[in-house]
């Protein structure tokens, strides 16, 4: 037990509140910035200069190396793959078929991913794997199709397959560059860490996340190969919802409703990051206390600010954005919801 | 989203953090409070007044009425089942089997049950019972051996059991008095809530939460029959702590562990009650966030704080109260802890 003086984290202005009868029992805080192209921040809350470990939400960013090396044209990577290269899956067969495929075509198999393995983490796959009495692989790692997408460029780039998830090997150091492209900054020094699945994760202020999808949203001052392949990124998350994530997810229904409009993804400990096309705008999101639920409400509110909702959108997302808690008599409880209490414009 | 003034809830002195390679990746506050048997706060963190609902942390008072009402005896409840009508269990066979077997000996079945149905919180339990083709009943609820508890007295008051989770039901109004009598307040007026077993959940502040389990630990002052039936109960946590939980969770691993010198429950959106018996003290713990993470690391280390645990102890918590993370290699990716910047005496 470490003691030491208070930080000033706890003074923020977002926050999402979870009710239950009349009182609010939890609350969540939240940083969060609204960036264009340029770097001009549109609307901010919190230290949004704060390191953040944007875990898998920087995945369609991961997986720019894929299109960018040549390696997706090369082994016909399809625009199904392609998302599936972007995602944080559920491990239900479509996606686990499909990552085989893909390795088998290769001429890899299972065995070459390096992400370990969990049952899926959709738990009625899980109960159904269960019930055909077999047991994951790393194919069902929710990560296995960004695996697999590394894989691919591996490959093609002749580096050698084994230990591409380490931090000197060509996929993780093509990796940092483009998200020192990407943000600006020079990450030599920037906080690392391991991920679930066993890549780095870099720690990259909140403000440059923003930023970073910005220019993923609007790649029109990028060189026309990257641009290209962000817009071919961001086709194949839209077009293949079901492939970024999977049954009772915000990323597939709101990747799925948006048709493009809107182009996001979560990350572990509550991270989201989101590209608006249309606006040129990336919004990244961090509930401090890690809890996912609250970073849905919370860019469902960011959205919602946007007016980039429309009806059509709100009732397909509004069970995770707006979510009503419901027990197990299925009799509704309580809800969440976004309180915020003070914009900040920088 | 509802714009209004940030309150002061945020300033805190008490955080649990989740390390991450070199840096913190997220942060969780914690309310607490240790109080003895006559209210006297030996030290406490935050905005204790603040009513918390107490969820399934309650439990061993909510089973209180089970010993008083002289069902227990009637119906000759076992040392192990009054555990489990203290349970937040993980709906292993071991749980299921004994609430089918208690139900059954009072000629009733899981029907009677008014809690809900849910697959085992325990995923590798649900896991199982999907391998064996079966579905999950509302005995498979974590909250059945405490549901079991309530018919239990229902029936031996004569009360009628249908409806036995309304707000109404003499069940949950001699829980309310009960509260109340532990805690020393008034409730009419107390926030309230449905909880995930659809019995009602009562908002009390968290200082007068940790002097009701001060009461609990030292029951001295009580009358005979309270203070026994207070005794009996810590006595069948202590001694079933398979049957309070299960598999993989802290109360088992806690209560087993201490032999009777704390008697912990944890509940919903991250609670902890503990009674520490030899001291007469109460522990009275909330995340302000709802993450149970948090709760149990916040528990270890007022424990710790107080002197209450011994090597032997350690051993047996120190994964759930001083958590290493680990990713899907197994390979250890960071940690959590208690990070406590300022004592407050009251």
């Amino acid at each position: 037990m470490i003691k030491h003086s208070s930080g000033d984290f706890a003074r923020l202005p977002f926050t999402v509140t979870v009710t239950r009868g009349n009182m609010v029992e939890s609350r969540h805080q939240v940083i969060a910035a609204i960036s264009d192209a340029n770097g001009k921040y549109l609307k901010s809350w919190g230290d949004i200069e704060s390191p953040v470990y944007l875990r898998s939400a920087i995945k369609p960013l991961q997986a720019l190396q894929l299109v960018e090396t040549g390696a997706a044209d090369a082994f016909n990577v399809s625009e199904k793959e392609l998302s599936l290269a972007c995602a944080s899956h559920t491990g239900e067969p479509l996606h686990v078929d499909a990552v085989q495929a893909w390795l088998s075509r290769m001429g890899l198999s299972i065995d070459d991913l390096e992400c370990g393995v969990h049952w899926p983490t959709y738990e009625v796959a899980g109960r159904a794997l269960a019930a055909a009495g077999k047991q994951p692989t790393s194919a069902h790692n929710n990560c296995s199709g960004k695996h697999t997408g590394f894989l691919t460029t591996a490959l093609h780039m002749k580096e050698g397959t084994k230990g591409y998830i380490n931090l000197a090997h060509p996929v993780q150091q093509r990796i940092i560059k483009v998200l020192e492209d990407f943000t600006g900054i020079d990450l030599t020094d920037a906080p690392i860490g391991i991920d679930g699945c066993s890549i780095p994760t870099i720690g990259v202020p909140l403000d440059k996340a923003a930023l970073a999808f910005a220019r993923f949203a609007d790649p029109s001052r990028l060189d026309t190969d990257r641009a290209a392949a962000c817009r071919r990124i961001q086709k194949a998350i839209s077009h293949h919802p079901d492939m970024i994530a999977g049954s009772d997810r915000l990323c597939t229904a709101l990747n799925g409703v948006a048709k493009g409009k809107v182009v996001a993804k979560v990350g572990a400990e509550a991270v989201y990051l989101a590209a608006l096309p249309d606006e040129g705008l990336g919004i990244a999101i961090k509930a401090l206390d890690g809890t996912t639920r609250a970073a849905e409400v919370a860019l469902g509110a960011l959205l919602d600010d946007l007016g980039v909702l429309t009806d059509d959108m709100h009732k397909v997302i509004d069970p995770y954005v707006r979510p009503v808690l419901r027990n197990r008599n299925d009799i509704i409880v309580g809800h969440l919801q976004a309180v915020i209490s003070d914009e900040t414009s920088t």
